[in-house]
C-alpha cells in the first residue's frame, strides 16, 4: 500500500502523450515537398536570435517537424551547416582572447568560456523547448552518428550533442522500472527489438524471460522519453553460478521457486537508444538492480553475469596467424584444429578442447592487454571497470552460431561483490589491475603466470 | 477516457519517493557534530577525480547530506571553496590558449572551451547523480543567492549553477498541471506558502481560488522535483475585463457559470523556487494556460491580466521630489495632497484623484523609460516583453495596504492576443515599442503625447 | 490534462495485486493431498454460522484456496452439497408460510422472502469477504456451468450464483477502457485468447487490430476482477458500410486517416468470462462505445456492425430437407447445388448464387420466426433486441471455412441509429417488430412479402 | 518499485470523474420547477417494466437527477410510494404460495423466493445502472434513514436498501488506503468533517494527525464511491499504552521516532457514510490496519485502542437514581458528589474519585448487562465482539466537555491480540464472556466479584 505519489505519477502520462503527439505531427507533415535543409538552418538562426521566448516553442517545434521531413542527404547537409555556421562566434572569441591576454581573471576566463561555446549548444537547448523534443533530439543524434563514419568532420557537432545529452540524461533523472508481463506492449515490443546479446525470437520467448517466477527484467527510463527504455538487463535467479546460456534461455524449463535461489545472474544487458551512444548507464543499472533484488530476496548473496566474450575468437585467430605468438603453443595449434571454422565440435572433441580453450582464455583475460594496458575484451573492460571481478571461465558456454563465431563458444562470469566494487574499480583504473578468482588464475599455464601484469586474486 | 500512459505515470511516483527519502536522510543525519565545509570540499574533489562512476552515486549523496549539515557560515565557506578551488584548470587553459594562438581551428577552440569550463560545472553534474539530488541542488542555489548580496565574489559560482539549472529546467522538461481541490494537500500547502502577489489567508481562501467553477489554477512541475510547483498562475473567469482585485478575491461571491464567461483573467503569477531565480518560466506558463483554457472554453476569447504596478508609487514620489519634473504639473501636486501617505482616500477624494492618477500612470508606462529605454515597471517589462499589450489603467484597483503603498492603488490589465504576441514581442525588443490600447493612450495629456518614444496603438 | 483522480487510481492497483496474490496462493497450495469436497463444505458451514466476522475473511480465503485444490469430480460433489445442504432453511420456511397464512402483511412477506432464500446466497456473499475473491467466484461459476449439462439438478445453485453476480457486475460498476498498443501485455494476451468471432492469429494480427489509426478496441472491466476484460468490441473506421470481413481483417492494408472516416464498424464482440454467462454487457458496451467514438470524431455518424449469421446454414439445410418448405422454391434448390458442402464456390458461381442467397436470407430474417415469435438467429436477436435495425444483407461476405459452414458466407450489417434505438427496442419486445432497411425488404420475393409478420421499414 | 498495476489504476479515475459529472448534473438541474415525487415514481415504473436495457442507463440517470430535485417532504412521499407500490407482486406471490402448497420442491421454493422479493430491490439494482449511481443511492438511503424516525412504516424500504448495499459494499470490494499529507484535499476535507470521536479543529490539527512520523491514518474506500472514505481510523505510535487522550491530540508535542514505538493506539474510528449505517466495516478495518502496521514495524507488538465509554455516565446516573442499586454503595454516593454535573473536578478531587470511578467502571463493564446479556456500552460491544479484550480502565482519561458529560472522563483500552481474537470472539458470542485483563478484574470490589456473569481473565 503506497500513498500519495500518484499526483506526480500523472505528470509523465502527460509527457508521454505530448511526445507522441509531436511524433505524429512529424509523421503527418512529412510528405510531398519536404522542407529543405537550408530552410531548416534558416529557422535555426531565427530561433537562436530570438531575444525572448515569445515564439520559441512554436519555432522549435517547426524545426523538429521540418527536420523529420528531410531525406538522409539533406540531414547530412543540415549537420554540415551546424558544423560550419553554428560554431563559436569567432569575433567575440578573438575579443575574449585579447581581453584575457590583457588582464587575465575570473571574468575574462568566464567570457573565454562563453565565447568559445559553439552556438549550436544553445540552439540544441532551444530546440528542446518544444514539448516532447528530447526524444527527437536523441533521434537526430542517431542520424548524426550514422553520418560520422563517412563524415568525421561532423565530430565536433556530435561533441555538443553528447555534452548536452549526458547532462540531460544524468543518472539523477533516470528511473528504474521492472519489466514484466503487465508492462505495456509498446514497451515490451522494444525489449524484443533492442535485445542485442541473446535475440528474443518472439512474444513467447519474451514472456519466458519476463514472466517466470525465476526471471527478472529491469530498465532505465527518462521522464522526457516516450515509451522508450534506455537500457535493460535480464536476470535469472538460479541455484548455482551457471556455465552455459542455453539452459537459461530454454523457454520450456521448469521455473525455480525464487525463494530458494542462491544466485542472481545478469545474462543480458542491452542499450536501446543509438542516439545516446557514449552516455553510459550500464554501471548504474547493475548496481541498482543488485539493490532491488537484494531487497526482494535478502537471502540471495551472489550476483554474477553470464557474459559473452566478443573479442576472443578474433584475438585467437590473430595469435594463430602470428608464428611468434607468446600465447599459443604448438600443442595448442594442433588441438585447435578440432575447433573448425564453423559449426560446433562434437562433445568428445569439446572435452579435449576444453583445457586448451581455458588456458588461452585465461591468457586473453589476464595477460594480453591493449596498448593502453586495458583488457582486450570490451565486455571485460565494462564489468571490470565497474568493479566486478572475473569469476569463472566457461569453455563452450554458448554453442549458438554467434557464440561460436565470436568466441569459440567461450563465456565468462563476472561477479559483483558489493563491498569490493569500489576497491576493484580503483585498482583497475589506477593500476590496471584485473581482479580474478583463484580458479581463473589457475587456468593460466605456469609459464604465462610470469607474464602477468597486474592481477589481483579475489578473496573467495 | 485515456489509455495507456500510466506505466510511465508510475515513474514519477518513484522519483518523488526517493526524493523524499534523500531529504529525510539529510534531516536525520544533520545533528550534533555537523561535517565541516572543508570536509565537504574534500569529498567534492574525490567525486570529481573519480575516473569511473563506481561509487559516484554514493559519494554524491554523502556530499549532499553533509552539506545539509552545514550552518550558514559554513555554507558560505563551501561556496568560497567552489569559487577558488573549483574554477577552470588554469594550466590546461594556458596550454589551450597557446595551442590556439599557434594554429587556430575547430579543435583548438573546442579545447579552449573545455579548458575554460569551471570544474564546478562537472562537479554539479556529478552531484546530480544521486537520486533526488536535483531538488537539493536547487536549495543549494537558494543558499548561494542569499550569500550573494554580501559576497558578490561568488557570482561566478552562481553563473555555473544558473547555466546548469537553466538547461535542466528547460521548458521541454516541464509539465503543466491543473491545481484544484483534488490536488494533494502537500502541494496545495505550497500554493498557500508561495503566493506572492495576493496573499492566501487560509485553506478556505485557497479553496475559493482553486475549487470554484469560475476559477482555475495551473502550475509547472519538473519530474525531478518532489511535490514542488515551480510557478503557478491563478485565473478568474469573468464576464468583463475587471478593474479591481477585491471582487475577484472575495471568498463569498456567487460563482459565475464558466460557460458564460467571456474573459480569462490572470490575476496572480508566483514563482515558487528561490533557487531557480533567473530561470524564466512565466512566459511559457501563460501561453500554455491560454491554450488549455481555450480548449476547455472555445468561446472565450479575451485573455488579460489584472496586474500590480509595483514601481508606480516610488516613481511618483521621485517626480514629486523633483521640482523640474516633466511628468508632474503644479495642479497634479496640489491634487495629490489628497492621496496621503497611508490609508485609502475616501470615495469622493478618489473620484477627484482618478484623472490625475490615470494621466500620471499613462506617463509612467508610455513616456518614462529606463536608461536602456525599457519601461520602468518590472511587471510591465515582463508582460510587454512576452508580447502582451497594455490594455487598461485602473486607478484605485487595489486598495489593500500593499497596493496603496506600492502603487497608490493602481492596477493595470495586460492583454494577450495570440496573433499579435510575436509582433508585439519583436517590436518591444527591436525598437522598444510599447503597444497600448487607444484608451490608455488617450489618458496621456496632450503635451505628453509629444514626448512619446515608441508606442504603437493596438488595433481594437 | 486531467487532475486529481489518481489517488483513487491507485486503489485498483491494490485490488489487482491482492487478487493475484490470492490466485498464487491457490496455485501454490493446490498439490499433494488436496482437501476434499466434504471438508470444504464443512468450512462453508462454519463460515455461514459465524455470528460476527472475526475470522470470516480468513475462513473465506481458506475455502477458496481449498476449492481450487479439488479435482473436477470433487468440485461437482461440492456443488451437490451446495444444492442439497445449503438450500433454504425449510423449518423456518414452513413457519413463515404458516405465519403469512395466519395474518398476511408486509412483515410476513418479508419473512417469507428471507426464509425462502437459499442459504448458499449468504454463503457466496461471505466467500466474497476474502480480498480478491470475486474473480475466484466467477471461476467457480464457470466450473458449475460446465457441470450443468450433465447435472441439470444443479441449476438452482446456478440461479443463486447468477443472481449475485448480476448484482455485483451491475453496469454501474463497470468501467470502459480503450485497448491499444500501450495496454499491458497480460490484458492484450486475453484479447487474443478470448476473441470468439474472427480469431486473432498472433501478436501482429492483434497489433493490426488495436494499433492502427483506423481501428479501435474497447473493453469493460470490473474493479474487483484482476487484469480481466469482461467483454470487448473491435471497431473499424471506414468510408463505407463494409460488405465483407476479409478487407477489414487484412493486416497489410493501408490504414485510413480516421478523420476522413464516415462509418464505425463493430466487427467483433466477444465475451471473455465464461463464469459471467447470462450476465449481459454487450448492449451497454455498444452504446458507450458509440458515445466514445462520437466524442472523438464528431463528424462520424454511421454506426453499423458487420455480423455473422451463425444460424443461417442450419436453417437453410432444414428448409432444403423439408419438401414442403415455404421458403425454398424449386429454382432455389437447383441453384443451391452450386453452393456445395465445403469450400467456396468460384466467383462466377457466387455471382449466380447471390440473388438466391439474398432472397433466402431476407426470408430467414424477416419471415421465419421461433415459436415465440423471435428471429431465429441469435446474433439478430441480440442486436435487434438492442434497438438496432437490419441494414444490409451481404451474400458471401465471409468466405472463411467457418463463415461458409455456419452461414454459407452470409454476413449482415445491423445499424445503430441513436434516436431510434428506444423505439426499435420497444417495437421489437412489445410487438415482435423487426426493423429493416428498405433494401433488405426489397430482397424478399413478392410472394414472401405477404407472409411478413411485423416488419417495420426503417426511414433511410 | 512496483510494476504494472497502473492500467487498472486508471480505471478508478474514470469512475470518480463520471461520479462527479452525475453529481454536477443533479446540482444544475435541480432548480425552479422541481419534478414531483409522483413523476419520479412513474419513471421508476417505466424503468422496472423495460424488458431490455435499451434506455435503462438514461432512465436511471433521469430518475436520480429528478430525485435530487425533490424537497424533503417530496422525498418522503417518494419513499412512501416505494413502500406501497413497489412491494412484492401479490398476485404472483399468492400463486407461488398455492403452487408450493400443492407440490413443494426446490422449484416452488425458488418461485416463492422470487415472488416475495419486493419489486423495489430490482428497481434499486436498475437505478445503479447509471454510471456513478452508487453514491447517489447511498445518499438516498441517508435521506431514508432521516425519515425513519417519524415514519417507521418505511422500515421495509430500508431493509431492501440495506440488503443491496451490504452486498455491494462487501468487504471484498473495499480497498484500504493510507491517508497522509499527500492525500488529495477533497478527501482530507472529509476526514475533518467526518471525525466523530475527537473533533479535528482545523487543517493544522489534521496535519498533526496524518503527517507526523508517529501517526497513521487509514481509510476504506469503495471503487464506485467518489472521493469518499467509508470509515477511517487514526493511530498513534507510542512507547506505552496511553491512559489519556489529551497528550495524543496535542498538536505541539515532539513526535516519536516510529522505529522506537512499542504500541499502536487506535484512538479514533469514524464512520463516514450515514447512508451505509448498519453495514459494518470497523472490524475489518482494524484487522487490516494491524496487518499494515505490523508489516511496516515488525517489532511493534501491542495493539490497543484508547476508547470512549459513551454509556457510562447515563448508566451511573441511573444507578444513582435507583436507591436499590446493587452497583453503587452509600460511600460511592457520597464520593460522587465531588464529580459535579459540569466541569472537571480539580486534581485533588480527581485523585480521591479515581478508585470509586474505577470500581464502578469495572462493575459497568464486567457485571452490568443488557437484557440480552450483552455489555451495556456500545463501544464495548463493538470491540469485544471483534475479539478484543478489555485491557485497562482509565479514570479521567478524557477531560473534554464531551468526555466528562458522557463518561465522567472515563476511557478504556481494548487490546487486540491476534492469536486470541477468534477465541475471544466466539466466547463473547457463544457464552457472553467478556475477556478482561487481570488489572481490570482487580478493580472490581470483592462483593461484586461474585456477581460476575461470564468473564474470562486474559493471560498477560
Amino acid at each position: 500500500m503506497d500513498s500519495g505519489t500518484s499526483f506526480f505519477g500523472d505528470l509523465l502520462g502527460t509527457i508521454a502523450e505530448r511526445g507522441r503527439a509531436l511524433l505524429d505531427l512529424g509523421r503527418e507533415r512529412r510528405p510531398a515537398g519536404a522542407v529543405r535543409a537550408a530552410h531548416v538552418a534558416e529557422l535555426c538562426e531565427r530561433l537562436l536570435s530570438g531575444q525572448g521566448e515569445a515564439s520559441g516553442v512554436a519555432l522549435a517545434q517547426e524545426i523538429l517537424v521540418a527536420y523529420r521531413g528531410l531525406k538522409t542527404g539533406e540531414r547530412v547537409a543540415f549537420f554540415e551547416t551546424l558544423a560550419v555556421a553554428f560554431g563559436p562566434d569567432s569575433l567575440r572569441l578573438d575579443r575574449a582572447i585579447a581581453a584575457h591576454a590583457a588582464s587575465p581573471g575570473a571574468r575574462t576566463v568566464a567570457e573565454l568560456h562563453a565565447a568559445s561555446e559553439p552556438r549550436r549548444q544553445e540552439l540544441i537547448r532551444r530546440l528542446n523547448l518544444a514539448p516532447g523534443a528530447t526524444g527527437l533530439l536523441v533521434a537526430m543524434r542517431a542520424d548524426l552518428l550514422d553520418s560520422l563514419t563517412r563524415r568525421p568532420d561532423l565530430a565536433e557537432v556530435d561533441r555538443d550533442f553528447t555534452h548536452l545529452l549526458a547532462s540531460w540524461f544524468n543518472r539523477g533523472f533516470l528511473v528504474l522500472r521492472r519489466i514484466d508481463w503487465s508492462t505495456p506492449a509498446n514497451v515490451l515490443e522494444k525489449i524484443i527489438r533492442y535485445e542485442a546479446v541473446h535475440e528474443i525470437s518472439d512474444w513467447n520467448d519474451l514472456r519466458a524471460r519476463v514472466d517466470s517466477p525465476d526471471r527478472r527484467c529491469y530498465a532505465f527510463f527518462h521522464p522526457a522519453l516516450v515509451d522508450e527504455p534506455l537500457i535493460f538487463v535480464e536476470v535469472a535467479l538460479t541455484r548455482e553460478v551457471p556455465d552455459a546460456i542455453a539452459p537459461i534461455l530454454e523457454t520450456k524449463r521448469t521455473p525455480l521457486d525464487p525463494k530458494t535461489a542462491k544466485v542472481a545472474v545478469f545474462y543480458s544487458i542491452s542499450n536501446c537508444q543509438k542516439g545516446l551512444g557514449g552516455v553510459s548507464f550500464g554501471n548504474f543499472l547493475i548496481k541498482q538492480v543488485v539493490e532491488e533484488i537484494s531487497r526482494e530476496f535478502p537471502a540471495l548473496r551472489t550476483f554474477v553475469t553470464l557474459s559473452p566474450v566478443p573479442g576472443f575468437r578474433a584475438w585467437l585467430d590473430g595469435e594463430l596467424a602470428n608464428s611468434a605468438s607468446l600465447a599459443v603453443t604448438a600443442e595448442d595449434r594442433a588441438a585447435l584444429e578440432a575447433l573448425g571454422r564453423t559449426g560446433v565440435p562434437e562433445e568428445g572433441a569439446r572435452a579435449a578442447l576444453r583445457p586448451v580453450v581455458e588456458a588461452l582464455a585465461a591468457y586473453y583475460f589476464l595477460v594480453a592487454r591493449s596498448p593502453k594496458g586495458k583488457p582486450l575484451d570490451p565486455v571485460a573492460r565494462f564489468h571490470l571497470g565497474n568493479g566486478a571481478r572475473l569469476e569463472r571461465i566457461n569453455a563452450f558456454g554458448d554453442l549458438s552460431p554467434r557464440g561460436m563465431k565470436q568466441a569459440a563458444g567461450l563465456m565468462v562470469n563476472y561477479r559483483y561483490v558489493l563491498e569490493d566494487i569500489e576497491k576493484n574499480h580503483e585498482a583497475f583504473f589506477d593500476r590496471g589491475t584485473i581482479v580474478a578468482a583463484p580458479q581463473v588464475r589457475k587456468m593460466l599455464r605456469a609459464d604465462s603466470q610470469q607474464k602477468l601484469p597486474a592481477v589481483r586474486e579475489a578473496a573467495g
